[in-house]
């Protein structure tokens, strides 16, 4: 990776404390920041877009980035509607990851992410992240148990979203 | 593991035809049969029930078990409705695994198990899946790349049913 002094040392500290990188050694978070690339973003950009395919990780490492989520299929082009999705806010003292899920297999973007503000990011791509991994895999090994862990807590709260809509549907069905 | 003759020819292939070994080669098959408990159910027998707490993973090598999820929040005890639960069947020949998220945190059960013949499962605790994992990492990173994808895929199709059902809440809502 290029090295951009104070950005460089955001960028250690921010990797050592991102839950993706949790228990990694300083020799090991190294051989992550080698696979990292810098790239920046202007204002207003969009860094990925719900739906297509992607194979790259984003890290946050200066700026803010709004993740838009759609809730309802097959949106009007004409409507503008906001409460059809759902926005959060992620900044870099936040540790924000995103597309992490591209780590694991190449696949459709969940989310669309836009620049709120001029951005800086690490972005790793998944053939150079398997690569590392597979020859240390004590390495692979801690991410991936990382990893693991937080696409499966996801995957809790996504099972209770479907409990509360399914109980909200049958209320409503009942009633009607 | 006690070895029972054709059973353990069975665990064997069924260990290295599911998702969750794919990959292993033969030396580390042996080693996760080693940490393999066989245990028996007779039919009609609950293996886990929605909600508790569990840190072992089965897998099925004989018989037919059923999975069933509850859908809908704080079901009246009284209430033997069967279209609030969901159910699907697990067979030996389908490679069936469940509860292999307790491999990676100690958590609540997502579905109740029964068995619907008598049964054989090997079982396989947290503990000694992860002491082996850190002692092997490189058996660890290739069963963990194969959990984040069955899990990553699994999140992939939540989402799908939250879009669904937000959609389908959405409708409703314009219409009343």
């Amino acid at each position: 990776m290029k090295s951009q002094g104070m950005t460089v040392k955001k960028g250690i500290t921010l990797l050592r404390e991102t839950e993706l990188f949790k228990g990694l050694n300083e020799g090991e978070i190294e051989k992550i920041l080698n696979l990292c690339k810098e790239v920046r973003f202007k204002k207003n950009e969009t860094v990925m877009r719900e739906g297509e395919v992607g194979d790259e990780l984003y890290i946050v490492i200066e700026g803010i980035v709004e993740v838009a989520k759609n809730l309802i299929l097959e949106e009007p082009a004409d409507d503008g509607n906001l409460s059809n999705k759902v926005f959060t806010k992620l900044k870099a003292e936040d540790h924000a990851v995103f597309g992490e899920m591209a780590l694991l297999e190449e696949s459709e973007r969940t989310a669309t992410i836009t620049a709120l503000t001029d951005c800086v990011f690490y972005k790793i791509k998944k053939f150079n992240f398997l690569k590392l991994a597979e020859a240390d895999h004590e390495l692979g090994y801690k991410i991936l148990l990382n990893i693991s862990r937080i696409v499966s807590s996801r995957l809790r709260k996504a099972n209770e979203d479907i409990i509360k809509l399914t109980t909200a549907l049958s209320i409503i069905l009942k009633e009607s």
